[in-house]
């Protein structure tokens, strides 16, 4: 799993987002903020409309959706997959529901 | 309503978002890109933790969900509550269903 | 619109869901609710798989979303389009805007 | 883990919900289930409002989310937590993935 670097997130052991998921995710939410500024320069304009303006939104947390999934999957395999053989199943499932349900 | 401009949107009337709507949308938007933009720094340092940035992720959700709803209530106040008279009904209420469909 | 029967969800004319909307809104709930039972079932066997059961909910989820969509498209033509002539613009939005927020 | 029982969800061991987690999803259900019959009769009346409709389908997508939470909690403590150790972490991790997705 991950060396001894100082506690983080409330684990024995140091857990990092393993380097593949965290460019991935990186690489996403890049795209997403070029979306966002180029939603913010459409609202520059009078003649906006609501349902365009809407529908880019929604496009916007599709991208951060896909961008939490790698996240996510990145967490499952890496961390909870093994939480049993560090014996902290209870903190990592207890943290995780947590940040699922921040939805 | 608003006068003859192109048409727009599929509507004879060229319906634009209300202005302070628009403001007020573009105001909170930036917050949320000022907070990707932490997201993907945090994303840099090799000890981010997934659960740390799934909790940002979701947070700039909620963000974009909040500009939504400034976005969704200016157009029914400003034009799905006048569309019986425009006599639109059927193509506003159409185009609105499919873009909050779009989650 | 609708005639005097008594005020109802705060509104001076009395709102009713128009009966097509109504009629397809129930048969659907009827089929989730089918869909609900066979799970309760399902969770009655000691091998049943936790995968398998939330693909289940999911699934009704899905259905119940899909029967609010037909309220709401209902609601948005029949009285959400008209609020401006009858004048209750702010109390349909705002009480739709609430009841949208509810997920 | 669980038993010899016959391969199910494409694991090598079977995989069983926990008990606990079982009862307690099922016995949410069973209210969902009845909060359920009680919109179907609503809809019975010509004067249904659709708003309070609506309100009710959300509170029941509200409830079946929590009974999702109930198994989902279950699975990971279980099932996924353990998956290294079984050596499907790849097969478990996917399945979760696509469970998840299907909201």
């Amino acid at each position: 799993m991950s060396g001894g670097a100082p506690e983080h997130g409330g684990h024995g052991a140091h857990l990092c987002m393993p380097e593949d998921a965290r460019k991935r995710a990186a690489r996403r939410l890049k795209i997403a903020r070029g979306h966002l500024d180029s939603i913010v320069s459409m609202l520059e304009a009078p003649d906006a409309y609501c349902v365009d303006v809407l529908r880019q939104i929604k496009a916007v947390q599709g991208a951060l959706s896909g961008a939490g999934e790698v996240v996510l999957r990145g967490h499952l395999e890496a961390h909870v997959a093994t939480a049993h053989e560090r014996g902290d199943t209870v903190e990592i499932v207890e943290e995780l529901m947590e940040a699922l349900k921040y939805t």
